[in-house]
């Protein structure tokens, strides 16, 4: 059986009429000779609003309630898909978690899917049937919905296309794909054609614009293709899939860069184990993000300086815990706003020697400083004056030669 | 175990704020150490909302798809509550038609409950749980979600207190419970404490209001006392009950009107079988609802003349099916625009003779003329001219003593 799982975000089934363009999209594929199975997300808009009216009635909302709840947001939209294409004369109906059923463990809304009842499904899809399948849901072995924390819509997809062995995964959405770098930011971005999931995971903000990282990573493990493309322009969007089947991978598949960071230094900190964890714990419990991580060999043995990254708008909340907390030790505290992350990502740097040096020499062309540095096997990231970061792209993207890219 | 149900629709959950509302009037009942159980309906305009979509895609919207499709509306209503409890410190749940589950039978959009499955809701009761039950749903022998044709939420209710054995149906809603006759056309109208389920199924008009009639005659066959009355005002409504529940009954409990008819004449009809139904046959085809029907003895035993009433707006489409139908046959075609069907109801009126000649003899004194009349065990029917409506009202609501009744 050819089967072939097609996910439909919120923007996608955002409103009728984009209803019926996605009946059409989803016979189009059928047409093909594969049997289809859809999942869908909630109009968009629609889970917010639900949000909003359990806030209404409690910051501590019920978490067993919450998923009826929102899960009723997924259940309309995949009714109206269904009447949609039955309306076309389709054999087609939803299916919600519990008629499959979709089984989940964990918490109320942090629920993972781990099995998927393959029966009624099969016996449905060749009966000719087309199931449209209420994502980011399922239900627990009390027979309650659950919702599913990460991935949301994106990990019912591609754990459908797990369990069914799909050829490939298409996630419908509104962008045409994965890009070299941010279009928003630079004009002669390009729409990656194939990108590996590693490339994809270290994408960070480029990526995760079009795909949850944590079905990402589910779909590198089952070794699923997956398709992103838009659902409102007919071409062909961006597959991730194993580093093995790219074949003439450039060194650099793609350029991401964060915005309005901060950087935080702890200069003089003790070099003994557990020093690390003592700054990172109370910032993690008070929710602050960190991003890039640097620490230096201790020069003399004793101390050593550590710098991280932290959104622009935890400065005030992060100094505040590094200064009240006695457990932290260090010599000299610096602050410093107004820092961008720019990251070069690419599984061909893996075997390409001098792209750290072609990045810092493209850098230093231009005139900016590089304040930090960390690499990864197939990302490497700096850190610069915000100011700079446009130009940073700019030099990036030419020395790579992504605008040549096809 | 005590047992009350109740049943909140539409209006009274319209709002956060409202839901707010209605789980205070729920753990009143609670404290009152009775087991609660509660069935919502959807708020208000969502149901609406959602059938609007359904129509956009198809003016033949599949049946199944749009059970899937409205039943998200009481889904949602119950979690909200479920969760407002919750808040409160109260064990509470939403639980929906197959976590029950609730087993219905007949087609999509218009299916039955026959089965509720009580070993689970009796399991959470005893524990101390307030069950919220999504309203208006079942699932059929398919596992696919139906909902209740006739009576919908209300006929929930009372299938949850007939399989319960509740005590009590509290119907709370938006009214205060049943009235003598229509508020809003005669002031001094006065809510009824009590009323036979015989009675509130002829109030038509004043009733339906307030209850589905089809649920009215659920509870009259399970003999489930019902209350119906306000989520808005704390005073007691009306309780629907059996006959002989009620002592020193009124011998008119109420007076309906209609508004806005027409009164269709047919003169000179062969008196012979089949004739009415040659009449009705294409009208009710052509979805038009006829009211009141009489006929008269045939004097010459060969033809005889027969009225009946129908909406006004109807009233073209009605003249042109019957003079367009060769099947009927007729000497003359009487219309008359414009008419007003006035109805006193009451038990009372079995055992207590010259009821009639009181309501015409009122109706006199008035120099209001009655064009037709038509009686049943408890309810006596008279036509007049509309313009004369309210001060039929007002002189039979004073003749019966209606406005003195507390």
């Amino acid at each position: 059986m050819k089967i072939v799982v097609l996910k439909f975000g919120g923007t996608s089934v955002g409103t009728i009429k984009k209803i019926k363009k996605v009946a059409k999209i989803i016979t189009d594929h059928k047409k093909n000779n594969y049997k289809v199975i859809v999942v869908s997300s909630a109009m968009s808009g629609v889970t917010n609003e639900l949000i909003k009216k359990s806030i209404e009635i409690s910051n501590n909302f019920s978490k067993s309630e919450y998923d009826v709840l929102v899960s009723s947001g997924e259940q309309i939209a995949c009714s109206l898909i269904a009447g949609s294409l039955c309306h076309n004369g389709y054999k087609a109906r939803s299916w919600l978690s519990w008629q499959v059923p979709i089984f989940t463990v964990g918490t109320h809304m942090n629920s993972r899917i781990n099995q998927i009842n393959k029966n009624k499904i099969i016996k449905y899809l060749k009966q000719g049937g087309i199931p449209i399948i209420a994502g980011f849901q399922g239900v627990n072995n009390e027979n309650r919905i659950t919702t599913i924390g990460r991935g949301g819509s994106d990990a019912s997809a591609i754990m459908f296309a797990k369990f069914f062995k799909a050829e490939k995964c298409i996630i419908y959405t509104d962008v045409e794909g994965v890009y070299t770098t941010d279009p928003n930011k630079l004009k002669k971005a390009k729409k990656i054609k194939i990108i590996s999931y590693e490339e994809m995971l270290e994408m960070a903000s480029l990526g995760a614009k079009v795909m949850q990282p944590v079905s990402i990573q589910d779909a590198r493990l089952s070794r699923i293709d997956v398709e992103v493309r838009s659902s409102f322009i007919r071409k062909p969007g961006t597959l991730i899939t194993k580093k093995s089947k790219i074949k003439n991978s450039k060194i650099v598949t793609g350029i991401s860069s964060t915005q309005n960071d901060s950087k935080v230094s702890l200069i003089g900190v003790k070099d003994k184990p557990g020093v690390a964890a003592a700054i990172f714990k109370p910032l993690s419990k008070n929710l602050i993000n960190v991003d890039m991580v640097v620490q230096n060999i201790s020069a003399n043995g004793k101390e050593t300086d550590l710098t991280f990254t932290i959104k622009a708008d935890d400065l005030n909340k992060t100094r505040k815990i590094i200064q009240e907390n006695k457990n932290i030790n260090y010599r000299k505290l610096l602050f410093e706003k107004g820092v961008s992350k720019i990251s070069i990502i690419g599984v061909g740097m893996i075997t390409t020697p001098g792209v750290t040096f072609r990045m810092f020499q493209a850098l230093a062309n231009r005139k900016i400083n590089i304040k930090v540095i960390s690499t990864s096997e197939i990302k490497i990231s700096v850190l610069i004056d915000k100011k700079n970061t446009i130009k940073a792209l700019v030099a990036l993207h030419k020395e790579f030669k992504l605008h040549h890219k096809k």
